[in-house]
């Protein structure tokens, strides 16, 4: 199989977009992507566009058609391949991109995700998520996301000694990682104390360990590692793209305290790669709530098991820290447009391994992760990114 | 890219399955694939589901994980991706996992399509296939698909001097291959009367002209050609398997009697299969009504414009026919659960190069062609199978 790079990024702010369509965000991104790459759209020969859920949030479905369309890519009348698996389908269509290119179908590809949440009140924005559950053995017995992640909560907690302070941490850390990011949904820095008096929203998570519903789009581009070179002086190489199912519904796992799709993927991406945990230098992972983070990293095998909260706490994934975790702000403050998220992970990480991630620069970063997870673990991909 | 082969095929019974969930559906579609291939789940490496609109139909999103679930797949954590591009969705599942297997990601892959179309009103039901169109500027203003087509079939009718008795003819001929297929949603034979004494849907096209709302379920075991041997005696060959795109609504088209995704998907398709319009013995194409069959064979190039609807007429299109097309009835008698016909499409051409379609066979069948539209036109796939 060929190697692949990706030679463009573009992402567009994150947030409640009220002035900005589905169809505005795309092209937005999608552009900045292509500027970015210094490629025309005559030279894209394939779009994998990662969407959650546009069916139930604009009864829009087609939605490969519809960006290609939107982005003046029809011209060419290039394959545009709609990818889902709920929150991991940015993260897909990363994966897709890879495996079209890796496979010689197609040369210059975009893959994209995009999601637009705002457009729906709150009561039928989380009904779209909770679609990501198992409708008939969670969703309707009111089992929401938050939920199913305040379960893995308690649960870390009782067995592991998790406390509730390096638990909202996380969303400290994040906040003030998401403080030096231009897109981030949530500039603000907040407190532990912030965190633990907010409303509460699930026992034991509060509003502060949520990430919000959030408007948005990035996009990458990608091409042969072969011809990289023509297209920019800093190509940044994929070494993995791996991915992994488990059970949709949480209470069929083996554990409740880790996420084996986690496990298996990374596992996975070490092998393909053929790198060791310690020589990522920075990582983007799917903190949806706080919990998943301490539970990633955790998974992932940066920590052991239950070193998780402790290193947070100590500053362990803070910028400067050992393994910094979510520079973007994460899915908490830079904002969690599902569908976009896994795209908007691997535009971090190209950002921080070019050495142009400004204030949030990790020095020296040379590797990086990305993780990304649908529902509570039925689906992870783990890509890692190289200079 | 590796050559691709298929070596197990698996197909519901099409219909208004009331006693059957998705989840039912798939499991069958899938385990019949298996024991056709003589696999074994743990054999299995990775999963391409097309599906449609779970979210609109069912609330429930993250189809990748389900199927992947449901169908024991995640003793082995697998990757399984949903594709959608509407009623294309079926086509690009197969497509996807063509390149997941040429790519050498992955081996032994099931590609699937599945929908469940029957556990909502016919109200809901059509609001969800409009998803299919632009809901902004199409189905906002009160366009549905019967809508769109009929303006197809007039501009048709006008301009290139299509009767309606030729079309008629495209149920009738399409109802007598189904009449032959057991697993078809209508069995019964009709005449060119029956069309045209039905009730008027949207002028010119009558309940007789439209395929019908269908649950249904269909799945194909591909692996690289090299290994194709181990598995079975007679592999079928992947000699093409591509797609392109369009606008998705009708009024920016160049025209209204062509579907221009499908010229394209098809000179791309013919090109990479080294092969000649001449040497198709069998092809399964997307008549989700009528007119769009006439227009298909003339944009595949098995006829010229404006002689479709005469060939048909003339019996040329049947089996025994200069070029059989749908002779498992095709969407219109076989059924079309959007996100399965395309696989299903697949599953047919596979049974006549085996030489295993029983009534149905066309005889001497080497290479057969498929053609899975998604919308009204903003997506083609096409595919050229060869024993």
């Amino acid at each position: 199989m060929r190697e692949v790079a990706i030679v463009g990024i573009g992402c567009t702010k994150f947030g409640e977009m009220w002035n900005k369509s589905f169809r505005d965000l795309f092209i937005e991104a999608g552009l900045m992507a292509l500027r970015d790459a210094e490629v025309s759209g005559a030279q894209i020969e394939a779009l994998y566009g990662g969407n959650m859920s546009a069916g139930m949030f604009l009864e829009q479905e087609h939605i490969g058609a519809l960006i290609a369309d939107f982005s003046g890519l029809t011209t060419n009348n290039i394959p545009s391949t709609r990818v889902e698996a709920a929150c991991a389908s940015g993260g897909l269509a990363l994966r897709s991109g890879i495996i079209a290119v890796a496979s010689g179908y197609h040369d210059v590809v975009i893959s994209a995700g995009i999601e637009k949440m705002t457009d729906v009140g709150a009561e039928k924005a989380m009904d779209a998520l909770a679609s990501a559950a198992d409708r008939e053995w969670e969703a309707e017995v009111g089992a929401t996301f938050p939920g199913l992640y305040a379960m893995m909560a308690r649960a870390h907690m009782h067995e592991l000694g998790t406390t509730r302070e390096q638990i909202a941490q996380v969303a400290v850390k994040n906040h003030y990682h998401g403080s030096m990011n231009p897109r981030a949904q949530f500039r603000n820095k907040i407190t532990i104390d912030t965190v633990i008096n907010s409303p509460l929203v699930a026992d034991p998570l509060r509003l502060f360990d949520c990430s919000p519903i959030t408007d948005g789009a990035a996009a990458v581009v990608l091409v042969p590692a072969e011809r990289a070179k023509e297209f920019t002086d800093t190509p940044i190489y994929v070494k993995a793209a791996t991915q992994a199912s488990d059970t949709i519904s949480l209470h069929d796992r083996r554990s409740l305290t880790s996420i084996d799709a986690t496990i298996i993927a990374a596992d996975r991406a070490f092998k393909m790669a053929r790198l060791q945990r310690s020589q990522i230098n920075v990582a983007e992972v799917h903190d949806c709530f706080t919990i998943a983070e301490i539970m990633a990293i955790e998974d992932l095998g940066f920590f052991e098991k239950g070193a998780g909260g402790p290193a947070t706490l100590a500053g362990e994934t803070a910028i400067g820290g050992k393994i910094p975790i979510n520079t973007s702000g994460g899915l908490k403050a830079c904002g969690h447009p599902v569908g976009a998220t896994g795209i908007k992970q691997a535009v971090e990480i190209v950002e921080q391994l070019r050495g142009d991630a400004g204030k949030r620069q990790v020095d020296g970063a040379e590797v990086g992760l990305t993780h990304n997870v649908g529902g509570t673990g039925g689906t992870v991909v783990v890509h890692i990114l190289a200079r």
